[in-house]
């Protein structure tokens, strides 16, 4: 039996989890593995805190650094969470040839590129599958199994916080800001819910998974981000009824012939209107998905915790058995150099929106309306009138578009005297045959 | 850079698939791994048929044998399909120590556990992703993110063709026969259906799940099948109104306090009401979904094209690629020793029941139907009557209830002078918060 340690830095929700999961699967995993592994030291920021957790006192230390130089620690996990100081804890694990397991998704999408390539010199594992979707097994096959296959396009629900408001909003009826007050009284947000409300932490999340798919340096700040707040019950219930879920999504798409070849790349968040028939728009509460568009596996999908002490901790203990078991036959992995990124801007791209116009509902208005849509080149799916007088509105699905075309009808439909307000305009995912 | 040479039995859909992307991907391939691989050698049955490869003719044989026992052939991948022919040519491939892969369910579900014990005691890979639900990444995440996972219950959509059948039904409110005779014509159903429809297909992929999922030697006689044949329109109708979707589900369940070690196993295939929240009931037309209860981990689900000739042919490379880089590096898996299955038979088993009853509407007939139900310990969930006099009909949902009971509910209800027929009982899941 070979003994490997573990140096955990950090020891919040995610840290302990992996610490009970650890103890309660040491002797499945050695029997599995020939591997035995030990927590034998663990940096903490507060040494009186109780963890509850059966570490002898000896292990714990408020002094990171001095877990990565221990020559005893044969692997680091990294749970601290921030950028500067992992940054610099984690460069120095990779120069002492120690293999790292993080969950730092910040961390990666501002320096995965760079990490990455300091642990394939140094010929070590860099493993990072809870940092992306929590629980779920998402880059181990998109690594193994998926390796080579051409992929056209990625689509995640990968905020869970998100995902939670928007389910509330549809079930209840209710409107974003009580929703929200809802999952913060329940954990799912924090007092400040930007991060995940308005996409960073998705965004974050979608840059690792195209910095993997397409082998290029894509990070946070190249991706579009769109928040959630202006969506209305209104815009639920009238997508709902128009066989649609509203779906905070991340897209990532490949351009190009050649998509096997460092492709360029779109990589934005945003609320969308997903068809129902489409399998994420059955993904409910703050459980999050991945479907990935494979040119020969055709499409798969990946679902389920995104977030969440005991499911992270599962995904940092799968990562942590591959790291040791790599490091005992001396076969770590490889991520493969990164690309630099070719990023393709969003005004660039082809869209379908779903519009929803308040409009005064007097003779003509219609036809002024849909003669700017069709100056600026964005056809018009379908088209519904609701109300009378001044409390008319317009709702258009129109064809897949150029964004910065419908920016501009936008722009155009908001002087027209008739319209009141362009109350809405969402992406939509699926809507066409 | 190492060569690797493939010795293939079998060149029909998936093997012709293979090769070609094979051929698509070698450069990627080479350029991750370090290995080049080759197809060396092609057993087929006809030496005339053109298949449209790019392989050097001298490839091609009819003499499967002399492939596995090519020196010079590194790597076996057999796609021959049945039983007695794939068991002799692989037992021996073992022998010679060369790393199996299969996409051969019916052998699997009948002789994997001496398969795999073989390969684990000659210390050679042996992988069968492609076995189980075609291209969907499963058997690695299975044996890799989730080793030491304990896992309550896995409940799969594992066969195309009644999924496909099921959504015609659903989507269009025809009848089976019908919907049976689309698929066919579409190629998705066999001129004879009875492996795909009365759920054998479903029960070989069951039962090769359970085996690695729990550790024990579960075959396709293990399992127990319930077809779709019986399953009408108006049941979908019926159970759609009442917010379920109808699916064909196998189920692998495991019970007792300590389901790590062995646990005794419930497993088996047949119709279901899904309640429509579930994530199962979203998967549609051909397309194959795996939903697995991890202890730690929590809700997770796999889904994509569980057949097809290139998302098979995907799955077959991945796992030649591991068995290929394993083969270089020394480092093969191990399936690990299974332990005789324990069965818990259906009988044994709760289910939630959806039946409906033809009955005469008369004075004092639902006391007397609820009697029934209620004498065998039977409880039931919600009641609905549908019509009037001889044609009036009686929908019950039960809540979770033993199966034996409700089969003696069943055959006394038959008796009953009001009752014309019970017409259908069909297992309900999820349908309790």
């Amino acid at each position: 039996m070979k003994q490997v340690s573990i140096g955990l830095l950090g020891c919040g929700n995610v840290g302990s989890a992996f610490v009970s999961l650890l103890e309660q699967r040491r002797t499945t995993i050695s029997a599995r593995t020939g591997v035995e592994l030990r927590v034998t030291r663990a940096a903490v920021r507060s040494l009186n805190k109780d963890r509850g957790l059966k570490l002898p006192a000896g292990v714990f230390t408020d002094d990171a650094a001095s877990v990565v130089e221990d020559p005893d620690v044969d692997i680091i996990v990294e749970l601290i969470g921030g950028v500067d100081e992992p940054l610099e804890l984690l460069r120095r694990a990779v120069e002492l040839r120690k293999p790292v397991v993080t969950g730092n998704k910040a961390l990666l999408a501002s320096h995965g590129a760079e990490l990455f390539a300091a642990a394939d010199a140094a010929g070590v594992d860099f493993l990072f599958e809870a940092a992306v979707a929590g629980g779920i097994p998402l880059m181990r096959p998109l690594k193994a199994s998926l390796a080579g296959e051409p992929v056209r396009r990625v689509m995640g629900i990968i905020n869970g916080t998100t995902n939670y408001i928007l389910t509330r909003m549809t079930d209840a009826g209710i409107d974003y800001r009580t929703a929200l007050g809802e999952a913060q009284e329940l954990g799912y947000a924090e007092a400040d819910p930007t991060a995940d409300v308005e996409g960073y932490d998705a965004g974050a999340k979608a840059a690792i998974i195209a910095s993997i798919v397409f082998g290029s340096v894509v990070q946070s700040t190249d991706v579009y981000h769109e928040g959630i707040s202006n969506i209305t019950a209104e815009d639920i219930s009238v997508a709902d009824r128009m066989g649609f879920a509203v779906k905070a999504i991340a897209v990532i798409e490949a351009f190009g012939d050649n998509i096997r070849n460092h492709p360029e790349i779109a990589i934005r968040v945003h609320p969308a209107l997903v068809v129902k028939s489409h399998p994420l728009a059955a993904v409910r509460d703050s459980f999050n998905a991945v479907f990935i568009e494979g040119e020969a596996v055709g499409d798969l999908m990946f679902y389920g915790r995104g977030a969440g002490g005991r499911p992270t901790a599962s995904a940092v203990l799968g990562d942590v058995v591959d790291a040791a078991t790599n490091m005992v036959h001396g076969t770590p992995g490889r991520i493969g150099a990164l690309a630099p990124a070719r990023i393709r801007p969003l005004d660039a791209l082809k869209s379908a929106f779903y519009m929803s116009l308040a409009v005064t509902d007097r003779p003509g208005v219609l036809a002024q309306v849909a003669d700017v849509f069709g100056r600026h080149g964005v056809s018009i799916q379908s088209m519904e009138q609701q109300g009378l007088g001044d409390r008319a509105r317009l709702i258009f699905i129109t064809h897949d578009s150029v964004e910065a075309a419908v920016k501009a009808t936008m722009a155009e439909l908001r002087h027209l005297d008739a319209v009141v307000d362009v109350h809405s305009a969402i992406r939509v995912i699926g809507g066409e045959g």
